[in-house]
């Protein structure tokens, strides 16, 4: 079968049984958005209305911090998902913008139609239960490197574990999720 | 009707439809755990084979880092879940310890056991999604926090947002949590 969505549809089946019927209801609720490099899928102060799956590509989360410079605190590659899901649990303004790191598409599913999804196909709740627990992994796990490791540990950590984000993600952006001036990283950089 | 664990049953009652023979297929899986202060739970280099909620009290995780020092990078009261979920889903070694803090109720569902409740009471796949989502909301308000504030701004957004805890833990835990020194903690607490 050729689906709309191979790269969601494939994800989903690597956790939960589903029908070619299902599928095509799955493919009806999510909202496909071709989104140029840095184009902005959601900004401060709007709500996060949509849970957000890259089918292809890099998005990232960041803020503005008190300085006025983006702070990127998430990138999500292809087949993660991403959401501020504060914003998104309590349909409230989000402090965070989303926004393309490259040529991308990603799906969106919005908050009332991922309930009525869940409704429909609920199986699903087995999928992003696990989707939820691997994210929050991840954030444990970022939470302690934080405390843990220097700038220049954290430096070597996410190049070690994340080669490919140095290829595709722009310094500046790799330089404020580590927490570095964009020159130190360059010269962590040269440092090899 | 009586339930040995009232707090967990209504808990998962705000969220999903339980039948008292669900109930009781619940409580069967779940192991009681009556702790004193400070007994352990979890010790670095385990593999954590459970998902913790708290019936009663206070937990918290924490690691040693390579100053020899504990650093708290959780606490979980009364009706929340906690584990160290990359340990929990691979069943590989756990870096954490997770220790009560006060007297406690805590209640253990094992990682097998949890998966054969899922088939049991599919409706639990949703429950567990939103307590997934939502400690995942709180993950990433804490990362922005760590990001964005001061220790001194830190510990008055948690002196403010959970008051409770500067009764019930004691203050050496709280500093770590903060990243600050107990002395400093202790400054700031007086000059209120």
């Amino acid at each position: 079968m050729n689906y709309k969505y191979p790269n969601l549809i494939a994800h989903i089946r690597r956790y939960v049984h589903l029908t070619e019927s299902e599928i095509s209801v799955i493919e009806f609720y999510f909202k496909p958005l071709d989104l140029k490099r840095k184009e902005i899928l959601l900004s401060e102060g709007k709500i996060c209305t949509s849970n957000f799956f890259v089918e292809k590509g890099c998005i990232r989360m960041y803020y503005i911090n008190e300085k006025l410079v983006e702070q990127t605190t998430q990138f999500a590659l292809d087949c993660w998902w991403l959401s501020d899901y504060f914003s998104f649990a309590k349909q409230s303004p989000t402090q965070y913008f989303i926004q393309a790191v490259e040529k991308s598409t990603v799906l969106a599913i919005e908050y009332q139609l991922q309930d009525k999804l869940f409704e429909e196909i609920p199986q699903l709740e087995r999928y992003f239960r696990i989707m939820m627990q691997r994210a929050l992994a991840a954030s444990q796990l970022r939470i302690k490197l934080i405390y843990e490791l220097s700038k220049e540990e954290m430096y070597r950590h996410f190049n070690t574990s994340f080669p490919q984000f140095f290829q595709r993600v722009p310094q500046y952006m790799i330089a404020s999720y580590l927490g570095l001036t964009p020159e130190y990283l360059s010269e962590l950089r040269k440092k090899g």
